[in-house]
């Protein structure tokens, strides 16, 4: 199923505008063309509407989040909707400044988001309505760990439910759900985030999977989440003497282009709770 | 003749001024350093016309065009042509919106752009002043192939010839030309698809070559090409199990750092038409 | 001394805020984290207030410097200044516009700055309050060798002296100091000029060692300078066949990623002027 969801990206190849941020956007890029699909990158307001048009999938990210970027992003999502595109939100940075959770709660009221990606902080704060992050990383104290693992469930079905959104919760314990099931997923390695923007990559690839699965959505988010987190481990088996975060990048990036379906049927660590 | 070309790079280290988008800069700063020029990046309106000053060459590319970027780039654009340095652009995604179009349009109508470098959807659209480009890749029914090559050829030179402007449309087949002579150019790989921006950094790497060589610019040009398809051949070979587009993207890059006057020679694959 | 001043970094992981240009930061942000910081990213003059507050240290860099960003500079200068963080300013480009010439002037004269870390023509540009680079690259009539060494060091103990600054020249040999005590350093390689950023890139490891040794600024300055061009000769030694700048940047943030304190003691080759 999660295997299927990969070839579907293969086999139609959807374009994806990505309205993201400058630190990380070279990734999303490579990443989008290792998995399959294809990126254009737009967030000029003026240009926005006929750049969507031509795409299949819709990925917002506030992480270098400027003042004339916000327009681009309303209307991008609104004509996104308007076509049934998917769109999905990356609210980096939600519960660290007002700037951004007011963006971010202000993009969720506006916009139909098929899905919503980020750390657990960011996710909490969204959840609330207001916000504890300590920057752009997870707070240690709001991490999803075994012992707390019930809870978190609750938190992301529950949110999910209100928010009529997948919801997407990245970490040592990946959980995204419907509302309904929740996939608690294992893939992945802590050293992952040695590296940054691999949140910003998975949104990118997820939307991908979005686009490319419209009659499955959860386990395409689902799986978008397995491949990242099996491609950490395949790019970490492949790491030799010497190499650091700039290697591994490259590598996780590498994993991704070679990955099959079948690979990632066969190496996605997931329960349904 | 082509090799000169490069080895005239090495020799004068020009400086490139780039007014770029946000997605590929990096890659397109370490290519021009690759191939021994020098980059420099400025696109605010304030700065440009001082840094232009400084440089050598002018290289132009839309791919993440704001409003707020576009007086800098007419700025930008006439210091150049005051000063007689080589302007070339790099009409991304012309085709893909009216904005985008418009824009490159307009630059064409007011600059002396010594070379318009874009894949061949872009090229037709401003060949024609109107778009049907589906994105920021060029339209498989566009593409240039061995059946419609001489047609493509026409067209090339003919848009040389109104424009004024050297017209380089790279693909599988690429073609370079000034309106009287045209070079079909055989080197690279499919896989450089897949890596974002390889259009982009040979944007940047042409203004260098354009920039050492102001008596040969079509040869110039030309030389450009054959350098990146090359560098695509050669990174290719160095592949190993595993690799994917982010490691390709590196070994390209690599190629041009580690490739000779004397290499390009041997390996550039054209002929003329 | 120096070893301890990486060990420190590692030990607080401090976060940095960094308003950088957009050809580098994806390199500054990997670094960062390399070296074991906690980077974050905003320049957005309604946002950094929050953002910084939430960090222990403020890197300042002018590379793609726009108007509508120095603003953003400011309000986050004066808030670090006001919370006792570190600040440290990268005048990319001072002396070769008089655009940044300006902005970087302004700033020195409105914050309390840590630190100034620039090539020699961008520091005698400053220290002069007029220039003549030649680009953001040093001009080779201003660089520092072995035969205008005693003058350097004058230069650069004088303008630290009167700036209140700890002014960082890199090149060929790299001279710290704080106005009494001058390091200068002879690790490093003259390859790493051929890849973007290497500068950009110290100066944000840079800030995250001035963050985690309030104690030390000069010696945790000077720390990173060392470990800089440490990394610089450990990534040269694993370099191979056909290599060229691209993997080269990976191999310095790999080595920067796995360098230890003890690497660094040991490592590090500089005297006291």
């Amino acid at each position: 199923m999660l295997g299927q969801c990969l070839d579907n990206v293969r086999k139609k190849a959807p374009i994806v505008h990505n309205i993201t941020n400058y630190v990380t956007v070279n990734d999303v890029a490579n990443i989008l063309l290792a998995c399959g699909g294809s990126p254009i990158m737009s967030d000029e307001a003026e240009d926005v509407e006929e750049i969507t048009s031509l795409c299949r999938g819709l990925n917002i990210n506030i992480g270098t989040l400027h003042k004339t970027s916000i327009e681009g992003m309303y209307r991008a999502g609104r004509k996104a909707n308007e076509l049934g595109h998917p769109v999905l939100l990356d609210p980096v940075g939600a519960g660290a400044s007002s700037f951004r959770t007011g963006t971010a709660l202000g993009l969720m009221r506006d916009l139909k988001l098929t899905a919503i990606r980020g750390n657990v902080s960011e996710i909490r704060t969204l959840a609330q309505g207001t916000g504890t992050t300590k920057g752009v990383d997870a707070d240690a104290a709001d991490a999803v760990t075994e012992e707390n693992l019930s809870d978190a469930v609750k938190l992301v079905k529950a949110f999910a439910e209100s928010s009529g959104s997948i919801i997407a919760v990245t970490g040592a314990i990946d959980l995204v759900s419907d509302g309904e099931t929740c996939y608690a997923i294992r893939n992945g390695r802590p050293e992952m985030g040695r590296i940054t923007g691999t949140g910003c990559q998975l949104s990118g690839m997820m939307t991908a999977y979005l686009t490319a699965n419209p009659d499955c959505p959860l386990e395409a988010a689902a799986a978008a989440v397995c491949a990242m987190g099996l491609a950490g481990e395949i790019g970490w088996s492949r790491m030799q003497e010497g190499d650091g975060n700039a290697t591994y990048r490259n590598r996780i990036i590498d994993a991704v282009y070679n990955m099959t379906g079948n690979d990632l049927e066969k190496g996605a660590r997931y329960e349904l709770r």
